[in-house]
C-alpha cells in the first residue's frame, strides 16, 4: 500500500472539502446568522486544511496508485468526506447527534436524500444549502472533481478512480482522454445546473396561496423571498439526483410550472454524461442509437403510463383526489423523481394504489443510466442481464450455440454478462443483509403519525418501512414506504440501524465493490 | 423436436398418474364418499389412460432425446399432470372453480403447499388425501419415478430429465447410474416416509383437548378418530416438503411431540439424497464432511436461535404468551418448516417481531439442501454465490489472483460460480416481474379479517402481502404473510393473479430454465 502517495490525494481531497465550504459559510453571512453558524464551518475549515496540508508534506517514493488502491482510496475518500462533513450540522446545532449528522451528510454526499430531520423548518440556510450542495458535489462524483486536481500519472492510475467511481458499468470510450474529458464532463454537468437555475428563477417557483393556506402567510411569504435561494438548492439536487427537501412537504408546494421543470431535468440528469458529450461533438445519431438510452426512455415511460393508469383508473381508494392534469404531472413527476434514484416528492405516494407503488418501487430498484449521476443498478445492467438470460436459455436449447448478443453495438463478452450477474447477486445479497439487521430495531411496530397532502394517518413501521428504507438507501433515493414514507422521516431508527443504512448508501454509491476493498485485511497487507 | 418419443413418455406418464389416482379412489370407498366423489376420480381415470395409451401407439424413429427436449418434456409434464390433476377437485365440488383447482394441484405436485381453500373443514377425505398426496408425488419429482419406467436410452437422455427434475445445482456423483440410483433414491424416500408414519401413530399426534375447546367436541372427536389417515397426510407433506393442512390451524392442534416429530423429519427431508446414499454405503465421514450440510445446519441453526431470542426476549409486543418451551417449539418448528419450504404451521407467525419474521423471510429464501425434496435457492448456490463474490473481490485487489476457493473438495470453476449467479439474477428478476403482475390484483388495500391463536385481528393485503405471497410461491414454501399469512389463504387474489403464482410455483420447483425452454418457439422449431 502506498500511504504515502494515498495520504497526499487525502490531502487535496481536505482541501478541496475545506474550499467547498466556504460556500455554505457565505450564505451564513449573507442570512445574517448566529456566530454558532459562522464557527460550524469555520472550526472544520481550519481542520481541514491543517490536515490536508500536513498529508501532503511526506513525499511518496512511488506516483502511481494500483487498482487495489484505486478502489480503496475512493472509499475512503466518501468516509473523510462525511466524517468532516457532518460537523457543520453538530456545531450549529441544528443536527446535534454526530450520528445522525453523518446519515445526513452521508446522505447528502451519496446523492440518497434520505432525512433524519423531522422538521425541515427549525434549519439554518446555511445547514440547508450545505445539506443540498453535497448532493452537487457528491452527484458526479467527488473523485471527478479531483481528477482536475491530480496531475495525470503516467501509468494511468486515475483510469482506477473513474472507475470506481463513475456509476455504471462502464464510462464509455471516452475515458481514453482522461483529464480532458473530465472537464468536459464537469463543465457539462455545470452549464446543465445553471441553466436550470435559470429557468427556475424565471417562471413561478412555489405556490404562494397553496403555502398560505397550509402554512400561513408569514411562512409562505419568507419562502417566495427565498425563490432564488431555492432554485439554487433545487438544482443541485437535480443535478446530483440527490433529492434533500427544504421547504415544508418537498415539493408539494411548488407550481405545477417548476414541477415540470424539475421532472425534465431530473430525466436530462439520468441521462449518461458521455452521450451529451457525444451530442457536443456532433454525433446525435450515435446517441439515438444508443440502446441504454432507448432502454430508459422505455421504462420511464412504461412506469408513468403505469401509475397514471392507476390513478386516474382508481384501481384501487385512495385519498387525494387528482385532476386529470394533477395525475398526469405527479406520474411523471414521481416516476422522474425515483427513477433517477432524486426523491423528490409532489404528493404522498404513500397512500397511492398498490400498481402505483410497485411501479415506483421497480424504478427505484432499476435507477436511471450508467454514467449518470443516478444510483440504482442501472438501465444497462438490467438490459445486459436479460440478454445474459436470453444467452443462457438458448444455450440449454442447443450446447453449441455461439451467442452474437450484442450491446451499444459491441458483442457481448460472457465476462460482462457474468459481472453483471455477479453484481445483481452482490446487491441482492446485501439487500437481504441489511433488512435482516434492521430488524432487530426497537422501532419495529410502532406507529409513526403522518400529516401529509392525504391527511392525517397513522402507519405501522412494518416490514415493508424496512424493505423500502434499504431500497432507497442502496439505491440512493431519499424517500422510502409506510414509517419512512415522504412524509415521514428516518429519525425513528435506532442508532445502530442509522449506521447501517448510511454504509448502505455508501455500497450503493460506490456500486459495492470499493468499500469491500477498503474494509479488506487483504488491501493493507504489505506485500 | 421428437414429437412420438415425447409422446411416448407423456403417455406413460399419463398412465401412472393414472393408477396414482386410485389411491384416492380407495379412500373414497374407505369413507363411504357419495357417488360424485367416486366419479371425481374415475373420469380422470379413464381419460387419462385412454389417452395415455393412444399416445404410446406411435413408434419413434430416434429413440433418444436432445437435453433441450428432455427440459420441455419436464415442463410440460408438471402442466399436464396439473390439468387432469385439477379435475377432482372439480367433479366432487370441493373446489368447484378450475383454476383454483389447478392453483390447488400445481400447489400439491410442486410440494409449494398454499392454498385457495378457506374452510379446510369442507373438506371430503378423498380430497385431503389427493392434495397431500400430490406433494408426495411431485417430492422427489414426477420424473424420478419415470425413470423407472422409462428403459434406459443408450445415450443417457434419460439423464436430462433428472438434471431438469432434481432441485439444486448438482445432483451428486451418483447420477451415472441412473436407474439403479433412482431406485435406491426411491427407497430411501420411501423408507424415510414409512419411518415417520409409524412413528407418529405410535405418540399421540392431535391434542383432544385444545380441539375439543376450540372446535367443539364432535370434531375433536372426529379429528381424533383420523389419527392414521392423519398421520399418513403428514408424512405425505413432509417427504414431500409440501404443506398441506388438513385440519384447522395447519398443525396448531397437534401434540408436542408430533410437533416435534414432524420438525425432526422436515430438517431430514430438507437433506441432499445423495448423502443419505452415501451414509448406506458406510461413507459417513463424506457426509460430515459435506460443506453444504454444514452450511444447512448452521443456517437452520443461526436462525431457530434468532427467532427464539426475538420471542423470549420479546423484541417487540405480540399477542401470543409462549412458555420457554413454546417458544422453541415454534422457533425450531418454524424455522425448520420454512428453511425446508414445506410451509407447515404451529402458530401464527404473522404477529410475531420484525427479527423473527425477517429471519423466516431469510430462510424461505434460501431453501434447504440441493438435492432434497425442498425449494428456494438452495444452500449449495448461497455458499456458490458466497465464495464467487469473495473471489471477485480478491480478483478486484489483485488482478494476478489465481482463485483456489473449492466447494465439496473440488475446485470452484468459473463456469459453475457464473451459472449461480446467473440463476440468482434471474430470480430476482421473475420475483420483480410476479410482484408486479400481482400489483394489479384489486385485492390490493382491502382488508381481511384473521382468526388465529393470536386472537381475531384485521390485516391489510399491502406490498408485504404481494411480496411474501411471490416468495412463498416461487421458493414453494406455501404460506405467506399479513393477508395470506398462514390463518389466511389464497382465495382473496383474482384469477389472473392466481394463474401468475401458478407459474411462478412451477418457475420455483423447476428452478426456471427448463419452463422458459418449454415456452420458447426455438424449441419447437424444426431444426
Amino acid at each position: 500500500m502506498n500511504y504515502k502517495k494515498l495520504g497526499k490525494i487525502l490531502g487535496k481531497i481536505m482541501i478541496l472539502e475545506a474550499i467547498l465550504m466556504l460556500a455554505p459559510l457565505v450564505v451564513a453571512f449573507i442570512y445574517k446568522e448566529s456566530f454558532k453558524h459562522i464557527l460550524a464551518y469555520v472550526i472544520p475549515i481550519a481542520a481541514l486544511t491543517l490536515v490536508g496540508f500536513l498529508l501532503q508534506l511526506p513525499r511518496p517514493q512511488r506516483n502511481s496508485l494500483y487498482q487495489k488502491e484505486g478502489f480503496a482510496l475512493t472509499a475512503l475518500v466518501w468516509i473523510i468526506m462525511t466524517l468532516f462533513g457532518a460537523v457543520p450540522f453538530v456545531i450549529s446545532g441544528d443536527i446535534p447527534n454526530y450520528i445522525d449528522a453523518c446519515f445526513e451528510i452521508m446522505s447528502g454526499f451519496t446523492t440518497t436524500g434520505s432525512s433524519i430531520i423531522t422538521d425541515i423548518t427549525d434549519m439554518s440556510h446555511s445547514t440547508l444549502f450545505w445539506r443540498s450542495f453535497s448532493h452537487w458535489i457528491g452527484g458526479m462524483g467527488i473523485l471527478v472533481f479531483v481528477l482536475i486536481f491530480i496531475p495525470e500519472s503516467d501509468d494511468g492510475s486515475s483510469m482506477h478512480l473513474l472507475r470506481a467511481e463513475s456509476p455504471g458499468p462502464q464510462v464509455g470510450k471516452i475515458v481514453s482522454k482522461m483529464k480532458v474529458t473530465t472537464r468536459i464532463l464537469y463543465l457539462i454537468y455545470l452549464g446543465m445546473t445553471a441553466a436550470q437555475i435559470i429557468i427556475l428563477c424565471i417562471g413561478p417557483l412555489t405556490d404562494y396561496n397553496a403555502m398560505c393556506e397550509a402554512l400561513g402567510e408569514t411562512a409562505a411569504a419568507a419562502y417566495y423571498e427565498d425563490k432564488v435561494f431555492h432554485a439554487f438548492l433545487t438544482s443541485f439536487g437535480c443535478a446530483g439526483t440527490g433529492g434533500f427537501g427544504f421547504i415544508p412537504g418537498s415539493m408539494e408546494y411548488f407550481t405545477p410550472f417548476a414541477q415540470y421543470v424539475v421532472s425534465i431535468f431530473l430525466i436530462l440528469f439520468g441521462i449518461n454524461f458521455s452521450l451529451y458529450y457525444l451530442i457536443l461533438i456532433g454525433k446525435i445519431r450515435h446517441v439515438l442509437k444508443s440502446e441504454e438510452f432507448k432502454s430508459y426512455f422505455l421504462i420511464l415511460g412504461a412506469a408513468v403510463t403505469f401509475v397514471f393508469i392507476s390513478l386516474v383508473g382508481k384501481l384501487e381508494a385512495f385519498p387525494q383526489t387528482y385532476t386529470t392534469e394533477e395525475s398526469f404531472r405527479h406520474s411523471l413527476f414521481q416516476v422522474a423523481s425515483l427513477i433517477t434514484t432524486a426523491g423528490y416528492t409532489t404528493t404522498d405516494f404513500n397512500v397511492w394504489p398498490m400498481l402505483a407503488k410497485t411501479s415506483l418501487i421497480v424504478v427505484m430498484f432499476i435507477g436511471a443510466m450508467a454514467g449518470s449521476t443516478a444510483g440504482g443498478i442501472k438501465v444497462s445492467r438490467i438490459v445486459i442481464a436479460m440478454k445474459g438470460a436470453y444467452i443462457n436459455v438458448r444455450k440449454l436449447i442447443n450446447p453449441r450455440y455461439v451467442p452474437k448478443a450484442k450491446f451499444e453495438g459491441k458483442l457481448l463478452e460472457e465476462k460482462t454478462i457474468g459481472d453483471v450477474f455477479a453484481y445483481i447477486t452482490l446487491y441482492s445479497f446485501l439487500f437481504v443483509a441489511a433488512l435482516f439487521l434492521l430488524s432487530f430495531d426497537p422501532v419495529n411496530g410502532s406507529t409513526v403519525q403522518i400529516m401529509s397532502d392525504a391527511g392525517s394517518y397513522e402507519m405501522k413501521h412494518g416490514f415493508f418501512s424496512n424493505f423500502s428504507a434499504v431500497l432507497t438507501c442502496i439505491s440512493n433515493v431519499g424517500p422510502a414506504f409506510e414509517a419512512v414514507g415522504p412524509y415521514a422521516s428516518f429519525a425513528g431508527y435506532s442508532a445502530f440501524s442509522k449506521i447501517i443504512l448510511t454504509l448502505t448508501m455508501m455500497l450503493g454509491r460506490l456500486e459495492i465493490l470499493p468499500v469491500f476493498i477498503l474494509f479488506s485485511p487483504k488491501t493493507w497487507k504489505r506485500v
